[in-house]
């Protein structure tokens, strides 16, 4: 009776042990998609953070090339030094090339903030106030966060 | 007499080789700044040949999320299929989020006449002519062209 009884306890545990070697084996299955969809909500997650930012300005035409040289200068350094500038794209269009856009894309909001203390922004900001006519700064969402920019500048060497 | 003149005809060849090799050397040496350049100079032209343009479009507000999902789908298939199109950035202003403004950029206009032709730009062309108030195509030269974007799109699979 004793070994009747040994015999079926030995089962029980052999089959809780099978039991639980399964919920292991299947836990372990799902762990590559499990890692995958945090590394993709940690990436959504990261985009909905950013700050996307139209930036319209009007350029006194006399002074449109010192400005520009001060745009170009602030822009390269901005997107060589600091990690939280995603992207500064400034485009002048052909029919009013004092009519300036910049597409500002910063990783957060405190990346913005460390970018408007930094030494080469407060040059470029305080070297063309007077060059200045206008300046519009508009919040915007991107239509399609998927569709990810990446912007680098190519070193001067 | 005829010993003396084949040794200084011997001497002159081997000054003549000497200065030869000295100047395929000199070549050889130059060469990787020679191609640099050219490729920098490929570059260059590659990016003067570039259409970069800001698509302003204003939107019917009734219809604003049906449009987003046109414009959603056809950006994403441009990017995916069109080596072509560059980029193609879509932001919706927070204040106004029926003002979109696209940052278009093409190879050239080869690829933006091709890309005008293809069977997801015209279902987007057409599905969303009733939905657009609005539409100004502005044409821009990049303020730092050195300051190259890339856009990629993530694939849903």
């Amino acid at each position: 009776m004793k070994a009747i009884l040994a015999k079926i306890s030995k089962r029980k545990n052999m089959e809780s042990f099978n039991i639980q070697f399964a919920l292991v084996r299947k836990a372990l299955k799902t762990l590559p998609f499990f890692l995958l969809a945090t590394i993709l909500c940690a990436d959504a997650s990261a985009q909905q953070k950013q700050m996307v930012r139209l930036a319209k300005i009007v350029v006194d035409s006399a002074q449109l090339e010192s400005y520009k040289a001060f745009a170009k200068e602030e822009i390269e350094t901005s997107l060589l030094v600091e990690p939280g500038v995603l992207t500064l794209y400034a485009v002048a269009e052909k029919k009013n090339p004092t009519h300036i856009t910049i597409l500002e894309i910063y990783a957060d909001s405190n990346a913005y903030q460390k970018h408007i203390k930094t030494p080469h922004f407060l040059k470029y900001k305080n070297g063309t106030l007077h060059m200045v006519k206008a300046l519009e700064l508009i919040e915007t969402d991107p239509l399609v966060p998927a569709a990810k920019l990446t912007q680098v500048v190519e070193r001067k060497n």
